[in-house]
């Protein structure tokens, strides 16, 4: 490989994941906006906010489905992160609505 | 909203989290696959595996184009866990290589 074959190749699979990256990113987003409207539900019908089993229900159908190489391991940190995150913005938003 | 029309409201957007959760999670792990490639290469040409320019670009791909829901900082630190399993994938990937 000339040095020029490699910089060809590192610029090639850097542009797939700026694509794989926006598609990710326009997916957590659609994610966040369901979570949103589950929230909405469950204020509406004060039904509690938190529930470990589905979050367990959300793990497992991850990490059954992980094809790799993504570790299990990985896969679950990468989903904890994305339900905490989903988490603070609903708890955010409720705190808007509080204040207004 | 009847009780029952709150639970067929909360199954509906669960089964679509679902959804979005395995199209995340292919995607994660194409991202993983394309960063592998990258690592190949930079080894078969010594070149610096770290690259802090680099991963000003990703973050700045993704905040550019975020529609929201999501935060600014909501979506950096998700990018940042992401960027953190790739490495340490890559890391395992290298000492097993170095172990054989």
């Amino acid at each position: 490989m000339t040095p020029e074959e490699a910089q060809a190749g590192l610029d090639a699979r850097r542009a797939e994941i700026d694509r794989i990256d926006l598609q990710i990113l326009r997916l957590l987003n659609e994610r966040a906006t369901a979570a949103g409207r589950i929230g909405d539900i469950k204020k509406q019908m004060t039904m509690a906010i938190y529930e470990p089993k589905r979050e367990e229900q959300v793990f497992r159908n991850v990490l059954d489905n992980n094809a790799g190489p993504l570790s299990e391991n990985a896969v679950r940190r990468l989903f904890e992160r994305i339900i905490d995150e989903m988490r603070l913005l609903q708890k955010e938003r409720n705190s808007k609505e509080v204040q207004r």
